[in-house]
C-alpha cells in the first residue's frame, strides 16, 4: 500500500529527509512530478496512477535484475521540453536478458484537436478552447527481450489520459495490456501467462478477459504477414467506465500480475539449453517484432511523430539483434511451423 | 542494344526457338509480359521500359556475382493474382554480399481514386469511370547489403506508371533514383559515387542533377532521428516531361549508370580488413535502415497496404542481420562521428 502518503502532513525536515531516501529505495528514481507535488495532490487519480506506474516499474527491475545477477538496470531521467519527462530503465547485453527496458513517462502540455484525436482509438473529437487542448498523459511500458529462445519476450503497457475541454469538462481514459511473443510454443506457459491474467481480470468482471484476450489478438496483428506477433494476453484501450476509480483498480490488478505473469516463465527457462538453429528462428522472430513495431503500433508511430518525445526510449521496445531471411519457410510439422500455426490462428487457452 | 527485336518479324519455329533460349541467356528469367506480347507491341514505351528494367536486373546481377563467385542468385518468377508479376533474384549470406535482392515487378490491373492518388507523389487528382483507374506499374528495384562495413549499402530504383482517365486520356510518369548508404564515410568514394550519377543526368539536362540530389537529401531522411539513411545520389517522382520518350531516356542513362557507380568501390573494398567493433557500427547503421524502410518509405509502406503484392519482394530490401543499442553514441572526432555528421548535414560531392 502507499503507506507513506498517509503519514501526517506536517513533519520536521529530518523526516522529510527520511522520506525521501525511502522513496529513493523504493522507486527507480524520483517521481516526474515531484514529492512535494505528489503530496499536495494525493487523493487525486493521475497521482495514484504516478505512484502505481513507479511501483509497476521499480517492482519489475527488481524482478528481472534478481534473475540476471551480472546485469544492472541503467536509470535515465530526462525532461520534456513541453512539460513532464521520464524515467527509463534498460539493461542490455545481460546473462539472461538480450534487451529490458522499463519506462515511465508523465507528460502534459497542449494537444491540437486533431492530435487529441489521434490518441483516442475510437477517434472520438473533442472541443478545443482556441484550438488547443491542455493534456496530461502517463504511462508505464516495457519489453523484456531474453536471450535463450525458450523464454518468451515479454511486453507489457499501462496508461492513463485526461483531456480538458473548452467548457471545463474533464475527459480520461485508460488502455493497458500485457502480451508474450514465445520463439517456440510451450502450452504449460501459455496456459500459466493467459491464466494469471484472467484472474487478474476477473476480480473485477468476469466480461473483461474474453474481451481484452480477443482485443489484443485483433491489435497484435502483422497483416501483411497475416500473423499474430505472439500468442496474446490482453489489450484494451480508452476505457472510461463503470467509473475512473473502478478502471483504476483494474488497471492496478492488472499492473500487479505482470510479474507473476512472467517471472515464473523465465525461471522455469533459464537454464535450458538452445541450438543455433533455435537461436537463428529467435533472430527472424525479432524480426517480425520490429515489422510489427515499425509498421503498426499506434503507441510507436505517435510517439515518433510528437514533437518533443524520447526517441531512445521509444525504441528501447526495438530487439538488441534482429535478421530477415528471404523466403525463410520452416519444414512442415517442425517445432517452427508449430509456433507459426498459433500465430495464424490464435488459441484459446483458459476458459 | 535491343538488336533482339530488330530482327525480321517474320521466322520459322526454330528460329524463334533459338531466340527463345538467347533471352534465357540475356535476362534472368523470361519477361512477366511474355515474348510475344512484347513482340506484338514491340515499339510501345511500355514493352522498351520492361526491357529495360529486365536487362538492368541481369546486368546488375552478373555483375554482382562475379564479384561473389561462392554464390549464386536465386531467380524466383511470381505471378499476380490481380494481374502481372515479377521476378526476385536474391543472394543471400555470400562471401562479398550479405544481401543482394534485384527485382522487377510488371503489374496491372484496377486502382481506387484513392488507391491511384497515394501513387503520385503530388497526390494529383485522377477522374475514374465506375471509380475503378486502369493502370500499369513496373520497376526494378534492389537493395545491396554487402558483408564488409568498408563497403556501402547501395539501393536503386527505375519505375514507370501509366493510369487510364475515364476520358480514355493516359497519365503517365517515370520515378527512380540511386543512392549509397554507407558504414564509414570514404570521400572517394562518395565522389565517384556521386559524379557518374551526375555524368548520367548531364547528358539530358544540367539542371537535373542538382534538383535530384537535393530531392534524394530531403526524401531519405529519418525524421525522428534527425539524420538521412545515407550520403544520398539521386532521387526523382512524378517525372512527365518535357516528354516520354526524353524521360525515358533520362531514366535509361540513370540505370545504365547503376554498375559503374557502384561496382568500383566493391572492388576497391572487398578486401579491407575490418575489426568487431566496425562489423558492430554496421549493425547499428543496419537497423537505421529498418527504421527509414519500414516508417517512411513510400514504396515499401504503398506495397505493405497493396492487395495482391508480394510480400517477401518488398521486404528484401531489409538487411539480413540489423542491431537496435540503446543509447548508442559514437565518441566525439571517431569516425563514426564523422558519417554521422554527414547524415546530420549532407554535402555536395560534385559541383
Amino acid at each position: 500500500g502507499l503507506w507513506l502518503w498517509r503519514r501526517q502532513a506536517v513533519m520536521a525536515a529530518s523526516e522529510e529527509d527520511e522520506e525521501e531516501k525511502e522513496l529513493r529505495q523504493r522507486f527507480m528514481a524520483p517521481p516526474v512530478s515531484g514529492l512535494r507535488e505528489l503530496r499536495r495532490r494525493r487523493r487525486e487519480l493521475r497521482t495514484r496512477m504516478e505512484l502505481l506506474i513507479m511501483e509497476t516499474q521499480a517492482e519489475v527491475c527488481r524482478a528481472l535484475a534478481a534473475l540476471d545477477p551480472g546485469a544492472a538496470f541503467a536509470v535515465d531521467t530526462w525532461e520534456r521540453k513541453e512539460g513532464g519527462g521520464g524515467i527509463s530503465c534498460v539493461l542490455q547485453d545481460g546473462e539472461v536478458f538480450e534487451k529490458a527496458g522499463v519506462n515511465v513517462s508523465v507528460v502534459f502540455g497542449h494537444l491540437s484537436e486533431e492530435a487529441a484525436r489521434q490518441m483516442r482509438s475510437r477517434g472520438k473529437s473533442l472541443k478545443a478552447k482556441d484550438g488547443k487542448l491542455p493534456f496530461c498523459a502517463m504511462g508505464v511500458s516495457s519489453v523484456i527481450h531474453p536471450k535463450n529462445p525458450h523464454i518468451p519476450t515479454m511486453h507489457f503497457n499501462y496508461r492513463y489520459f485526461e483531456i480538458e475541454e473548452a467548457d471545463g469538462t474533464k475527459q480520461w481514459w485508460f488502455g493497458g495490456g500485457t502480451d508474450l511473443t514465445p520463439t517456440y510454443l510451450n502450452e504449460e506457459d501459455a496456459v500459466h501467462f493467459h491464466k494469471t491474467l484472467k484472474e487478474a481480470c476477473d476480480k473485477h468482471d468476469l466480461k473483461l478477459y474474453p474481451k481484452y484476450k480477443k482485443w489484443c489478438d485483433d491489435y497484435f496483428f502483422i497483416e501483411h504477414r497475416g500473423e499474430r506477433r505472439g500468442i496474446g494476453g490482453i489489450f484494451f484501450d480508452d476505457v472510461d467506465s463503470p467509473s475512473k476509480e473502478e478502471v483504476f483498480q483494474f488497471v492496478k490488478s492488472c499492473a500487479k500480475a505482470v510479474v507473476p505473469c512472467y517471472i515464473p516463465i523465465v525461471k522455469r527457462h533459464c537454464h535450458d539449453s538452445f541450438t543455433p538453429e533455435e537461436k537463428l528462428w529467435q533472430q527472424l522472430r525479432r524480426g517480425r517484432y520490429v515489422e510489427f513495431n515499425l509498421v503498426y503500433d499506434r503507441g510507436t508511430k505517435f510517439g515518433l511523430l510528437t514533437p518533443g518525445s524520447r526517441i531512445e526510449s521509444i525504441l528501447m521496445s526495438l530487439p538488441l539483434t534482429a535478421r530477415w531471411e528471404y523466403m525463410h519457410t520452416p519444414p512442415e510439422s517442425s517445432k517452427e511451423a508449430e509456433i507459426l500455426e498459433v500465430l495464424r490462428n490464435p488459441k484459446d487457452w483458459v476458459h
